[in-house]
């Protein structure tokens, strides 16, 4: 039986050795023309910016929607439990990934929620105003430059290929998802809450898109 | 009339130049026992966890709402627009700031709500369930361990000290917020577009907030 992965050190990183990340020294002016300088922390992986693609993102999260049946009216979200080392435990996440080079965001979230989760979708094409993909988000921007979109994926549960037993995962090197599981959305709420108790990180884009919407109902009431 | 903020140059930071941020090598076992790195970026600031308190929370984003009124219905939410240097634009932003040593996630909220937007509030007490705060939520768990908590704090719109006019911001030296502003909950949602639009980069708590409501109303129909 296999265990459970582990942090055994921390330790300083040199920046010799940095393959992923770096430190930043950015120097700007403030609006009164004084210079000052901010730390920030930036993957090394993303191209640089063109006049052609100004706004590069970093990668996708993925909203992956199983939607509801007459039979089974509630729609379901994919989730994933991931192991991570930064954090030192199992994350509750949306599938994501990097967006690969010449790839769009579109294309790779349907490879990404492939090879993390096994389930085979389609990008959603919402008739109304779309959701996806999102804005480009900045995930901490007092931080570093990190950025993402949110891609909205309709999976077919009756797709034989996304049925229990059929999907078959296909994880990178080093990649440790632990399990894939899929909430309805009207539980997503109380499912954070739940895993939390129960020793589980929350990654930010989950715990967001509970608290909207949640939100929604809490405090739309008076229109 | 003073200029917009903006960045002048970005270079490597060396490693002893850093003061608020940090690179970290993290060894790890995976579940077959195999020794492996991570990196994580993280920040100095952090106190270190105590078996009193083992989930540290570097930060608060702050849900400020006054809530509507019988003659004007919609609920608001306040936004700030502040320059980032690392991300090189102004980012639409939750009023948000670092919790201080020995101080609450609550207070921490108060404190920064004031300090940033001049909004004097209280901690919502939801008698249902409350939504604050929210769980302990990582920013970026692939890249690093920043974390944060959601507390939402209600705001009276009738109070004079809220009133236009009476507000008074005060920031820290180098806090660079533009402008605080207020947004019908209702049209989150488009205008995190419309500002998108008109070139202002989205903060991720923001945008999956907005993503978050506008879910609520499209996929929970089915109910």
């Amino acid at each position: 039986m296999p265990n459970l992965p582990r942090v055994v050190s921390r330790e300083p990183l040199p920046h010799d050795e940095a393959k992923w990340t770096k430190l930043v020294k950015v120097t700007y002016e403030d609006a009164d023309g004084k210079s000052r300088i901010w730390e920030s922390a930036e993957r090394t992986t993303r191209p640089p910016a063109t006049a052609e693609q100004p706004d590069v993102v970093d990668g996708v999260d993925i909203v992956a929607i199983i939607r509801g049946t007459p039979g089974a009216p509630d729609s379901r979200i994919v989730l994933i439990k991931q192991f991570r080392p930064a954090v030192g435990r199992t994350v509750i996440e949306l599938p994501a990934g990097l967006v690969d080079a010449g790839e769009s965001v579109d294309e790779a979230a349907v490879r990404e929620l492939r090879e993390e989760t096994g389930y085979v979708g389609r990008v959603s094409a919402d008739t109304e105003a779309s959701l996806s993909p999102s804005l480009t988000l900045y995930a901490d921007p007092g931080f570093g430059n990190n950025n993402l979109q949110i891609v909205y994926v309709d999976v077919d549960g009756a797709d034989a290929r996304n049925l229990d037993g059929n999907r078959r995962l296909q994880l990178e090197e080093g990649e440790l998802v632990q399990a894939v599981f899929t909430v309805p959305l009207t539980d997503l709420f109380v499912t954070c809450r739940r895993l939390a108790n129960e020793g589980y990180a929350i990654d930010a884009r989950v715990g967001t898109l509970a608290e909207g919407m949640e939100m929604a109902g809490r405090y739309l009431r008076l229109k």
